[in-house]
Order: structure tokens, then sequence, then C-alpha cells
């Protein structure tokens, strides 16, 4: 029988992106679906794709009974996840897309999300999200938090490279490009077609982007010490895909291989043969991670590039893969998709 | 055990689309890759998008034991699948991408593309491969012609519409605009991303466009009487997908009843609402057809919309869902995959 | 010495383009801007690619002395401009970029817009803009109304053909391609980038655009009778641009010399020879509209592509153009800039 | 009298920019129009966006007279020029858009060039073309040889924080993002709309790409040490356009005000105020260079960000500036046109 799921926030790029995914997985039937501003319309009024599915129709989050689930996706906004979170009948598992469980510490939380945590006891119990790296405590997790999408793109570059002790942990600059439905869809100026195709531009430059928060909390954590990296992301004309540019200083050889030993086994992360570099648009649309190494001219310097699609790997389908291991589904069920492209 | 698969013409735009879609078909295995230029190379080299697959290396055609299979998949340029189906044993089935069979009149042929046929015996049999028109033919067929994507798109608007009776014959016009994947993977100078984003065209106006032949041979067939439309292609920027503007004279109800019926148990067509219109974003990478009817406001003039994604539903999809049919595989498997957006 | 121009609605996409415009202007001074929303800020935190120019800091309306002008242009959003035109002294000449002006018959114009004109004095007073056919009137007008940009386009195929009596006027339509600036630059979810880069479709269909009002009225005075047109407009994934791809009945050669004499001497308009079809591409940025026509292969059926920048020839750059002959400039003055491409 | 310009390599997108500047410059006339593959055509059928002009049919090199020029243009392929230019009689002045003359140093030419120079006598009088920082050299020179684009977005930003002493030589990494209009017109797979589009990429990664010759060679004369930086060019999905994303180290105030210091009167450099970012969309189709500064939160790292368009200031427009100040026009003459937006 099929495990019953709420997805909460469905009028989001990323609710949508879940229903995708849940659309093919055998094991998961999505069993009501909420937006509190288009309660009452059909999933396929607001996202028009996916017309071709019999979907719960839309309903205010308060109209939902949420115990009525075996798992709940909760792809509400930063700070919206907290309370609802909070009443949930226990036997409820969670993943939720947002920031709100990212952080263990409440007062790092505050410091970087400018507000205290209202569930700060669901924040220690909350597992970080980035399965491969977690995949153990995911597993048993009642409550996951699913990452930042560039967080999750920096941290497929840098963790293995931090765990080996191969980079000085004194000079990592991650400079990141993202495509634009990472912003979500809220109807903003800075966000129309006219503003940004064509175009380029930093933002958030300096150190002010709020997945710092992760970067500092899974980097120092891994290396036993504070580690702080330079971050500068980019809004690419593009709607989907995030390419991280990672520099480093070590060995070639010994990053490759720190990488190489990380990602074996790994269904979903690819590193490509030394030398060559990924494209967003060959992971356009999946699941997949692909990471390249590349030596610099200077002896010392080396170049990691990773590349994912920031609504699949970045965040729903991170999200399903996360789900699956909670409820005892094989980890890639609906997740094997290749990319698509041109 | 699984269907014995080889694609010919890998390197291409509709090669590569046909391994993404087969790569989660549990009834089909691809043994064999050919790419003439590129032979030798690997799949991954070539379309780093699939590089997560375990795929045969790409070879020249006639390094490939094609009596090995069970269907062949050619997706080779026009006018060179004549002389490679030709010699395939006839135990082989065949779904051809190419335009080389889809004309059933050697003359026409002929006039449409310059030289005449070199396998006209073939041509006797060959099924035009719109599956929801040509289902029980297809199922019992040899060799299958895919159709034209941008004859698929108009014929999906208009074959109902026909065969019911209800337009003006002598009144037809199709204004349709085509991402540039349709062009293929070739590389010219007008297809250069610096010539195409931020523009729009139109070309082969005024009738020249060969996707005219299977027009007139399909809509004089269906009507008993020759029907001659006006047809004027334009190239938008952006990768994937066609939406063909119809302009008919009718009754907009007897229209829309006429689709409705048309397509009523179809998994793949979908008629919206009257009144309502597709897009191309919301049929990307999927094998769906959207269907759109609106009353002009000058009365006995309607419009017709139908957007499709060339390289699925308007090739390879198609193929696939052709082969499904002439393995006796269900129709649908591995095309049910929602569209990706955004 | 130079003309003293206020621009009204200065922070929307043609109220930049007529400072980019004016910038270049020997005969042109910008005296005030205002931005009732944006209004403290100086243009250059509003339109970043305008920080070069010294230019007054933007407004509220009710703060500028508009007496001070020689000629305002008015920018702003429709049903807006009446109240504002209205107060104006009678020696300030006016070029209004709203649809309040374009529509003389008040009751077609509250049929259209939904209200009634709080300025009908004014409608039968103004001179609609478009240059090239009302050329003596602009000279002497104290307030023209500037086209609707899809309208422009559509005239430029289609007036010289209408008046020389060499199409059949029952049978006109209009298929319509343009650029999401034309949709200005308010924050709606349906312009994100996320929801128009990469797909096509077609809006308003059926009769129900706006432009069909400015269609209606000067086909219906060319011809002495009254003209109805289809017209479906579609948006594409590109900022600037229209295609108008119009199809006729008539005589190839007719239609070809009717545009021929109608354009012989103006410096914008340019007839591509016989057979060649324009791109929206080759006038980006530019004042300068392209037009091709092309024989069908249905006898006596003809396609007319009409090509411009909805942003300068189709409204900003019409504007400028009108407003030199208003007052007693070169009427290409700060308008021969060649389009930027790629 | 207007100066006699010929424009060698017409049919490239850097020759078809030279036009588009040059045709509203009052103090130069083109007379002749060389691309060799083209000749015989007009300039309208390869470039129809310039078919308002009246220009020289494209002709042959070898059927051009050179001496009856006052000025040429070269912007033919790289390693075409040497010998182009070697026959060119002394009163010629001379400026070359290749890469041919950018290197002093015979040794470092073939080394990143792959082949010795053919001119190395003309070598040493070439003077490099970064107009605003070797102006007094420039308004002698015979031959001026233009710069890299990305070459000269880097050392926008980087030169006066070199020539200040106010950054940490040995830690300066440039992660630089270009449009694809840099790799020219040719007719490259890796350059099709449905290659690049919707995706993004490094290349070059590691310290291969060409223009590092000139980053070494004057950065180091410059500081008066060898200086060797780290340079990753990415290709983003847009036509024109690049973005450097430069890490440096030092203290911000010093950062800024060096480069305050330096561009303070150019007519073209804008520094931004502190922790403003720039955006390639608001330098787009204009000869304007922006720059931004923002200090990071680790103690001591800054990030300098320069943009321009590659096309234009980073190519095509560094040449119409050099050409002014080497025929004793007004250095702005025909530059001053203010960016394309949106």
């Amino acid at each position: 029988m099929a495990h019953r799921i709420i997805i909460l926030g469905a009028s989001g790029y990323t609710g949508a992106e879940l229903v995708r995914l849940i659309a093919l997985h055998p094991q998961m039937e999505i069993v009501a679906l909420s937006a509190d501003r288009k309660a009452g319309l059909e999933m396929r009024d607001v996202f028009p794709h996916l017309s071709h599915l019999s979907l719960p129709v839309l309903k205010k989050i308060d109209d939902i009974d949420l115990a009525d689930a075996d798992l709940v996706f909760c792809a509400l906004p930063h700070a919206t996840s907290q309370a609802v979170i909070h009443k949930l009948p226990d036997h409820v598992k969670v993943v939720d897309l947002s920031a709100d469980f990212r952080i263990n510490d409440p007062e790092v939380y505050s410091k970087w999300y400018g507000k205290p945590h209202d569930a700060p006891d669901l924040q220690k119990i909350a597992v970080y999200g980035l399965t491969e790296f977690y995949r153990a405590e995911i597993s048993k997790a009642r409550l996951v938090a699913g990452t930042g999408c560039n967080a999750a793109t920096g941290q497929f570059a840098l963790r293995p490279l931090i765990s080996a002790g191969v980079i000085d942990l004194d000079q990592i600059i991650i400079d990141l490009k993202t495509g634009v439905s990472g912003a979500g869809r809220s109807a903003k100026e800075n966000l129309l077609h006219a503003e940004l195709s064509e175009g380029f531009h930093a933002y958030a430059v300096g150190g002010q982007h709020r997945h710092l928060a992760e970067f500092d909390q899974e980097f120092s954590a891994l290396a036993g010490r504070p580690v702080t990296v330079q971050f500068t992301p980019h809004l690419m004309p593009a709607n989907r895909g995030i390419l991280a540019t990672v520099y480093v200083q070590g060995a070639a050889d010994a990053i490759y291989n720190a990488l190489e030993a990380a990602y074996a086994g790994e269904p979903f992360v690819q590193l490509l043969p030394m030398g060559t570099h990924p494209s967003t648009r060959h992971i356009r649309g999946s699941n997949f991670c692909h990471i390249g190494v590349v030596e610099d001219r200077i002896p010392g310097r080396v170049i990691v590039l990773a590349a994912l699609d920031n609504l699949t790997k970045g965040s729903s389908g991170q999200a399903v893969q996360n789900a699956n291991l909670m409820l005892g589904c094989d980890e890639t069920t609906a997740l094997m998709m290749p990319p698509v492209f041109p």
C-alpha cells in the first residue's frame, strides 16, 4: 500500500517539483495539497504542466487533516514552517524544504534569519538533509531539514576535501551561479523576464547570503574548528541549475582521490574524469550532481566545479530521496530520470 | 526478457532523446548505438547528460550486427535511412524518425525531397506514425515512419475537424512556432546562440516547408478531396516546443466537440476547457500534447492552438509510443513523465 | 537653445527608453522626471544603465511645474494620462504614450477600456501618432496619441494595402509575436523569468486585445467601410521586438508595389526585397521597421511580415519622432542609431 | 573632411559592431569592407540589421586598395592580421582587434599562440590598446593592438589596485562570465543555441586561456615583478556582456580609493558607490564599464566586480575610442550612446 503524502505549499516551484517527481513514485500517494492563497483551485489552474494528473484540490492548511498522512513535505516560505510542524502529531514524518530547521544552534539561526526560532525543541531533533552525508540519521529521523540549494552544491564540492584534510581551510572561495527558479515564484520586479534575461549579476556579495550559515555549521563541524568561507552567488539567465566554481589550495591528486572515495558508490553524484568540468545543462531536471576537478597553472591551486539542478537535487529531489529513506523505500525510487537536454 | 533495441544516429538530438526515454523503459534494452562520425566515443562524451547510464560504445553502422535486434530506431538524416533499412532482415522491426517513409507516393516524395526514393517497395508498406490515428496499423507494422514534428502538431489540431466535416477545407492557416532543437545539432551559422536568442523570425514562408507534403497527403486522404493549407513556420528562441496557431472557419461548438470526441480516451492528448489555450512550457520534456479552442469575435472564425515538445511527442516520444505498440508493450510505458516546468 | 522636456512616468520601460533616446538629442533637454512611487530616487537607482547621465531627481507629478516645459512625454499607465494632460497649460505640447487618446470615439473608448473618457474634449483634438501616415497633422498638433506597439506593427504591414485597395478586406489575419517588455515593468507572476523563458503562448485570443480598437478605427477609416480583422498576439521569450505575420488575399505584385510606393522615401520603414522576410533581432534597439512580402503556394494568398522594436519604433522612438515634428526639429534627430545585433 | 576608414573582416561580430558605431561618427567614412569568404555580397546580406546603411560591397582583401585609407580596423581572425598589416604603407594607421600584437615578447607570444610571430618588428612598435592606461602612447601610435575582451575587464578591476600597491599580488582570482558573442560567428556545434541556452559552464579552466598572457604581461609590468593570477572564464547564456568577479586581499577603503582616483575623470569607466555591484545588462550595447567594490565578511578580503560589453568596450568600442585618439578626434565621438535596457 502506498504511503500517504501531503504537500504543504504546493503552489510554489518546489511544491510543483515534488508533484512532478511523486507522480511516478509507485509507493507514494498524494492525499492533500495546500496553498493558502490559491485554496479552492485545482493544481492544473496553478501549474498547467501538471494537468494530466488526478490531484486533490488545493486547500488551506487549516482545512487539511495533517494527521492523516505518513509523511508531510513542507514547502512553505521560510519562518512559516516552524509553527505548522510543531502542531503535527508524532507519527507523521516531515521533510521540511524551508530554512527553518537547517541551523541547529538557536542563536546562529536568529542571527541569520532575524528572529528567534519558534520551535527550538524541534530544532534539536531535526536532521540536516544532505542525504549522502547523513544517510543513517535520515533513515531514522522524524524531521529532516532540506538543505539550501546553494549550500548543497558547495558541500558536494567541499565536504570530502575537508574531511580528508587535503585543502587549506582558510583559503576557500565559492563563486556560485544559480538559476532564477531558486528565487521562487513571488511577483517581484527584479525577477521579471525583462529584468533578468540577457544579463548577469552578483547578489548578496561579501558574506551576506543565508546559506553561509549552513556552510559555517557544516564545514566547522567536519573540520573540528571554525571554517569561514567566501561565497559569492550570482543570478544567471536560466531557469534551473547551479554551478559552483570552488577555489581551493591543496594537491590536485589528493583532492581528486578524496572526492572519488567519497562518491564511489553514490547513485546520484558523479565525479567526472580529472580535468573535465560540468555544465548545468547536463543535469537539468534530474537528481544528479556532476563534479569536476582541474589543477591550476599555479602550483597548489585547484578548481573544483559542482553542478546540480536547484529544484531537483537542490531541493525537491533531495526531499524525495530523504523521504524514500524515512519511509523504507529504495533511496533512488522516482529519481532516476535522466536530465533533459537540450 | 527485454526487447533488444538498436538506435542508429545516436549523436543527434532525437537519438539522445530516445536514450533518455528508453533509460527508464523496463522492457527495452539498448544493445547498440551508431554514430558514424563519432564512432569510438562513449555516449557520455557526446552527450554528458547521459553520463550516468551504462551504454554501448558508439559504432559505425557497418560495424553493428543489425540482425541482432528486435527493433531499430533509425534517427539518421533525411534520405539516408532508405538504404540502411532496405538491408535489414525481415524479423527486425523499424521505427524511422527521418522523413524517408512519411510520403507514400513516390512522385510526391521526389517532388518535395528532390530525389527519387531508393526503396519504393518499403515506401508501400510503411505506416504513418501518428499513433493516435494509426494505432491498429502500427501495432501490426514492420516499418513505421515517424511524422514531422510540425506535421504532428498541425494534425493534432486539425484531423478531427476534417474528419468531422466541421470546418471550411479551403480556409485553413497554420501559423506555427518551433523551438531550435528541431533544426538538429549540425553546426550552422544561422543556428548559433548569438544569431537566434532574443529574436524571432519566420522561415520557409509561402508553402515551401517539406512538412506540407504530410499535411497535403493526410488531410486530403481524410477529406476525400484535395486539401491545401497555408503553413508558416517560425523559429522561436527556445530549445524545445512547438505551438501551432491554427485559423479555421466553422462553428466553435462543433469544433470543440469534434476534438473532445477524438481525444476522449487518449492518454497523451489533452483538450483544455473551451477558451483556454496551451503554452509550450507546459508540455516541455513530456509526451503530452495540449490543445485549446477559442472562438473569434468574427462569427464563424475559430482559433485552435496545439502545443507539444518537438523532441518528445513530436519525434522520439512518438517513436517510443509506436515501438511500444509494435512490441506488444503497454503504449504508455516510459512516456508518462510529467513536463518539466519551469 | 534646447527644447525643455518633461517625462512623466519615467520609471517604466518606455520612460527609460525616452531618456535613452533623448540623451543624444542635441535640441532636447530633460528638465524634470516624474515617478510617483519612486519619487526622491535618482534615475540611476531605478535604471542603472542610465547612471552615466546627469538627470533630474525623480519627483511626484504634483511636485513638478508642468508649465515650465515645451513638451511633455506622458508615459503613465493607461487611464491615468487623461486627468494629468487635462490640467496642462495650452502652450505645452504633449506626446502621450498611453492608450488614452488613441481612440477618437468616446463610446468605442469606453467599450474597450471599460470606463468613460475623462477628457472627451481633448480626445477630439488628439492626433493619432503613427508618424508616417499623420505627418502633417502631427507637425501642427498640440496633443499626439502614441499608438499601441502591436497596432503600429500591424498597420505598417496593412495600411498601404487597404489604401491601395489591393486586398480582400474581409480576410485579414494578424498573427503577432511580441517581446515581454511590452507588458511593462509591473511585478506580476506571469511575467517572471521562470514563467516566460523557454516557452511560448498566445494571449487575448479571439478578438479581445485592446489594440483591436485601433485596427478597427484606422482600417475602417482608410477603407471607408467597416473593416474587422482577426488578431492573435503571442508572448515570445525575448525582451524586445514584435513580428507580425499578416495573412492577406490579393495579388503579390500589387501588394509589393503598394508597400514600395508608400515607403519609398521613408527613413525608418524598409521594404525588403520580394520573398525575403524580417527578423526582430535585426531591428532591436532601433527605430527601424522591416517589412517583407512572400507569395503563398495558394494563388491569391500572400504573407506580409513586419518587424519593429516595441520600445523604440513601437512607442518611445515613435514618440520622439513625433516630438521632433511638433518642435520643428529634423524628424530623424536622435533616432538613426543602427540596431544592436547580436 | 572625414577620415577614410577600411574595415578588414567585416563579416564577423566585431566587424559589424565597428560599422554600427562608425555609422554615427561624423568624422569617419567607411570606404571599403573586406570579407574574403563573403566577397561580392552586400553588408545587408550578411548583417540585415545594417540594411539601412549605404556601405561598400564586401571584397576580398586583395581587391582593396589599402593605401587609400587613413586608418584600417583589422578584425581578422587571430594569426592572420600579421601578414596583412605588414604590407600596409606607413601612412596608414591600424587598429588591430585580433590578438596578434597584444603580446610584445615574441617568445611569450609563441608560447601562448603556438607559432612564431610573423612580424616581430611590428610587434615592437604596437601599443597595447587599453585606452584609459595608454592614452598618450595611443595618440601617437601607428599600430594599436586591441586588448582581449576578458583581459580588458579584468584589468579595469585590477590595474589601479596593483599600481597603488593595495592588494596582495599573490592572491588574485578572476572568476569571469562572458556572453557567447565573444566566441565569434563561426559555425561550431558547441556554440549552437540548443547547446548554450538555459545552461552555464566554465571553460579553459586552470590557466589555459590566452588572455592570461595579457594579464601576466600587464600586471607584471605594473608591479615591477612577476604577477600570476588565477583566471576562470565561464560562458553565460547571453549574447553580450562580461562580468568579472575579482577576489583580492587588501583593505576595502584603500581599494575603493585607488579605483576612484584612477577613474575620476574617465568618461566611460564608472565606479559605483561602495557596496553596490554592476550587472552586464546595464552596460549592454554601450562603451561603458561599471565597477563595484564589496568588502567581504572575512577581514582583509574584498570583491571587485567589473562589467562591460565584450563587443563594445571590450573590442569594437575600444577600437573606435583608440582610433579617435589616433586621428585627433574627440575620444568619445560616436561612443556616448546609453546602454540598451531591457
